[in-house]
């Protein structure tokens, strides 16, 4: 997800079920303290340092997603809360023009004060504050204060995968190709199965069913008319890509939109992003550092450009978000396909988000909620394209089928890949 | 249509009828002069020009469709034709890769040789050549001449729209508002009727069925599965805009898109493009000059980011371009309507291209042709709007209820206005 | 002379000599014609566009030089005089702040209209006004007027040769190489001595001493502290180029100013401007088109940067200006020279302007003159370097032995070369 | 000094005074202890941040001014030395081409390994070696050695003041105007006199002489022919430029030289940099924070362009630098002045360079020294202007009277005013 300036789509789309408070408070712990832990090997100078605009320093992240809670929760439901710091609503606020004027993103990185440590007692004041609200009382009231910290919670698991995107790059700005380490979770690994699941089309639902948390984006649940279509059960692998340049994907014009031909040209690409020609083979840097590209992986870092000129090369085509929907399974469960029983699951999610051939637009009866929580929520419905799945970057629980993760089509910091569909 | 570096989309999805060398040669005959009679107010300097990357020299266009009967017609049908002059395929070809290698777009204008008078040659010398194949051949044999010009034609016909553009957009940037003329053709005016049309959904097929000309991206003929909804017959007015700019429309961010609220701010948008404040009072530059601008007439030269923006403030939204389709009157026949026989035609065509919430993506099946000609049908599918209708600057015969216009996000040279629609 | 936005230094630093109407009406119908002789073999086409922010189209330049006569001359001094459009003062002003609001000029090549022909007849009615005034006042009353008129011309003269840079540098923009045509006049062709003059340094004069006309920043006359010094009788050729360019001179950090080298990398120099690598030999494009390089010839389109590297690479400097002017023969007249008697004058003037050492800065004691006609006079004094002599493009009689040109490091469209000195 | 990719002016330019280990060893323990002192208060974050392109993080001036020693001195003269990490030498050059390649300056913000503590640990390792090195050989022995030693703590104390300016821009970032804190050191208050200095003119001899040390563009000492002038004994305050602003000088083009006139509207200049309107007050942002202005002290962060267009507005001008090292006494020694023995010291040291109306050029006769030390001695000597004196910034001990500065005509960042002169 999220374009330059996009942050948490956010409206709930319909109640969550019913919660106790001692089930959100432990939810509550487990997901700031996931945040934490990801910040923990970094130093202060890894946490404060913006590669580019498009990022955000770690310190940032941290902070924002405290004042989330502080601004929409404690503010509001919490008599005689008091914010932790004056400044921090300026600084920390990302795009809710309803919450007040706001810092420049591309300054993010420039802010050295407060630092890390200021940060870190930021999120203890309002951790405090937010246990003791959980404890005290009924979440379930007409206040939804239940809906709002269980979208303050998603919001944070959001902003998890970009801390992991945003350092990513900012370490592949070192010269020496630092190791950022492991993630704290892991996902299983796919295995390929050189299967095309096929679909007979027609009519098929999809969209979120309110059943649970989801984004607003995500519905309202409705009809798509779909063409028979085969989708592939394999994400597309390095070694695919491999054999993409070596075949002069890179330098053949009529594999490309003209706008991805004229990005190749203009930022000179030849390979996914953090791929390096180390004496004429090609590594790739990632959280491990820069190793030798793995064939049997899942390719990543690429652009829509790139996976929409891959497709074109492979004589096949990138899915329609719905075709995807129609035949995922759900993450975590690869039984729940009504399409495909036995598909296999692994690849789906939790390796790479995976481009599909739609634009990011508002689905049918698609309403903004109104306010400062729910504002903006589809103001980046033009010139992106959906993604579907997961990756290794996402935190555990936070996938879902029917979710819609967007960038540019020419973003590639993201832990993006693609995987093959044909009529 | 056409993002900055456009062409025609080409491909014939169809057979055309069958035709008689006469009936072609008249057809030939009259598109060439128009275009020459668009030409024929404008000096020497005129015609020259290029006053942005967008944009393109008249003197261009008028060389560049002679070169497509140059080297696509010709080139490979004509033996013993000899080319006009041995540069001219490199300086005025546009960017059909597989034709050679082409003079970049953005330098038409530092052009000044050949000058206006050398391409009236050249135009001379080509017509005479084709006039002489059309009278001398079976078009319709194996070869898809008749095909070829009939594409020919339609390709001369869109860069008549171009020249229109290019050149009010020219004249716009002398500091004396010169006056450019009328033009060679007139539509009728729209009606207003303040009514909107209803359509109870379901199932609709939309796309060119193959009967007469069109555009490969306009097919395949399809099915599309709609909501209920509603539909304005009046395209939104000079006057409709008055209201929005006055109610605060340009500075309120939470009617806009993220990128378009950056577009706004970048640009400092305050209302439509070609809008001057004199003395307080809004005129308007046109092709007759700068005149205070008519509250009855349909706006124009709006970006889609202001024709979103509008919808919004207005409660409605842009139509689908199925939506569009499904109501929309064929272009001088609007008894034609399958859903509403007694719509009001005038306004549909001849006024303005109308923005719709459609991405300007591939029809299900869409395939692209292979060759020079063929080229690149597809490649401006995405990041892209498509437009429906067409404008007082298409000529006469041009227009289809199944035509897919397209400009990027932020454009307004074009002829571009709207109308709303709404569940 | 003169930078992006630069125009005629101005303000007459002395009284000229006693002139009768007689004369200086010739000489304004010889500086006239000279500057129509000039537009004659040029389209309309060529005389409108701009190729770069810093060149100004052939048409600005005949209008904006009889603006100067309208306004300055006319305007004020001629009773009843009618300006011939009401919309020049504004089209044609080129920096003149006290004289009003002007068009900017990176966009004087999107004005179409006025033309060419439009342009042509403005001319004839200021000079039918002109030549009626000289015919019918005392110019050398209180009123300046001859100065004034004077003043027009040199402005004029200085124009023509820009007329020449520019519309060489338009040519150069078309792929086909097109010959601009012989110049109205000409030079003679210096001759190389291969000799080095020497100087015994000291206290040495330079500077305007106020017999005949110079401008404004040629003086005030003053003493200069110069040490022992030898200049060399030759300008570098284009021989001694490509023997800098075989030293790998463009490849090398040591021999540039810092700033110098990062406009190497930044614009890809390989070689002076307007030369280009045909089959692995280097053409030259001028006036006549493009041509192997003559070694013989002196190298010109030289930047300052390139200049002074070259310089380094050869073990010499650059001159200090006021070596230059305390050696160099005034035009026309080698005899002048009061150091070296005998030398060689050819190259000193005629052929190419020559850079220098010295940044252009104010002489002691110079202050500019009130007013619209002496506005700016020094406001180009920083970030700019002195050439010294004049080039091919030169109309005659517009060179002196103090004439002060001057342009930015970077800029490679002057006729701009180099002779070597050392201490 | 130095502009964008200055570093440090280096040769000696004449042996230094004789000096014992022990002096030189208690030298180098001074200089090198005051850059820790500077960044003592600094967190991590603060050390790591570049905020534009021409500044650098402390980070970066604690470990390049260690490598200088580590790179000419050890690795050179220390048998046995083992460099202390093998990436360094690629992250920490500048820009001296003879010692390898090295990191581009702008992304020097974007490596956040090594960390200020590995940064700390880089600085004692180097110390440890050099004080032994100190102790422990013949500094005056033919290697230069002492010599070496003296320029790497030169450069040092270059790179100290170059600290404060850039953490000063760093923290100016913050919307919250942080506390830089107090400098290590102070320097007494100009005290004003309201009087001019009257020169007689005539030959003076200018440059260094060879006592003591000097950067290399500081000589060869010569004779430069000067005019009479008077020269203020003040700087230019706030108070008056106040007075500036409230005449309109930011909006009076006759004021200001072309470009700088261009500067003004491109960066939206209404007053010096750092100045903030608050609440229609002038306040400015420094090491103590944001505070009003106060009217008696100099005003500083004025580029070129200000303070010559201020000197206009005064009916002044800026003094070159001759006259100006004509008049100044030595820093800490007002009685040494040879022209005003009585002249109020104060103000010519320790408070702001003042521009000077020369641009920064080769002394007559100089040469620049071979290989990497030496290196690009006058590679930044064009559109640069000279600076006299010294600042706030500027450690004690740092200063004399030959001593020249430079920065490009644009820059705001250093501490930069002016005194006036006049003839």
């Amino acid at each position: 997800m999220y374009d330059a300036d996009y942050d948490a789509p956010s409206r709930l789309d319909a109640p969550v079920s019913p919660a106790t408070p001692h089930r959100q408070g432990l939810e509550y712990c487990t997901v700031r303290t996931t945040t934490e832990r990801l910040a923990a090997s970094l130093s202060a100078e890894d946490q404060t340092v913006q590669s580019i605009p498009d990022t955000s320093p770690t310190k940032w992240h941290r902070a924002h997603t405290t004042w989330f809670f502080e601004t929409f929760v404690l503010g509001g439901h919490m008599p005689g809360y008091r914010a932790f710091h004056p400044d921090f609503a300026y600084l920390f606020n990302s795009y809710y023009e309803a919450a007040g004027p706001r810092h420049a993103r591309p300054q993010r990185g420039l802010i050295t004060r407060p630092g890390v440590a200021e940060v870190t007692d930021y999120r203890r004041h309002v951790d405090r504050a937010m246990t003791s609200l959980i404890a005290g009382v009924d979440l379930d009231g007409p206040c939804g204060l239940a809906e709002l910290i269980e979208l303050g919670l998603h919001h944070e698991q959001q902003h998890q995968e970009l801390i992991v995107m945003d350092l990513q790059h900012l370490l592949s700005c070192s010269p020496t190709f630092p190791v950022c380490g492991p993630l704290p979770w892991s996902h299983p690994k796919p295995i390929a199965s050189k299967e095309w699941i096929g679909h007979d089309g027609g009519i098929v639902e999809i969209g979120h069913d309110g059943d649970g948390f989801a984004f607003d984006c995500e519905g309202p649940r409705h009809e798509e008319l779909l063409r028979p279509f085969e989708i592939s059960t394999d994400l597309v692998t390095c070694g695919d890509w491999l054999a993409f340049i070596d075949d002069g994907g890179y330098r053949r014009a009529d594999l490309w939109m003209s706008e991805g031909w004229g990005a190749v040209q203009a930022n000179g690409w030849q390979a996914p992003g953090y791929w390096h020609d180390v004496d004429r083979a090609w590594s790739v840097f990632g959280l491990d550092g820069l190793w030798p590209v793995d064939e049997a992986a899942p390719v990543r870092h690429v652009s829509w450009f790139e996976a929409d000129a891959y497709a074109r090369w492979a004589e096949a085509r990138l899915p329609l978000e719905a075709e995807w929907e129609a035949v995922a399974p759900a993450p975590g469960d690869p039984s729940a396909s009504e399409v495909v029983e036995a598909a296999e699951a692994a690849g789906w999610h939790g390796a790479v988000w995976q481009w599909t051939a739609s634009p990011y637009t508002p689905y049918p009866g698609f309403r903004s909620a109104p306010g400062a929580v729910g504002e903006y929520n589809g103001k980046f419905m033009v010139n992106q394209q959906v993604l579907r799945g997961s990756s290794l970057a996402t935190p555990p629980g936070h996938a879902r089928r029917t979710y819609r993760n967007f960038f540019p089509t020419q973003a590639r910091w993201a832990f993006s890949g693609l995987r093959l569909a044909r009529d």
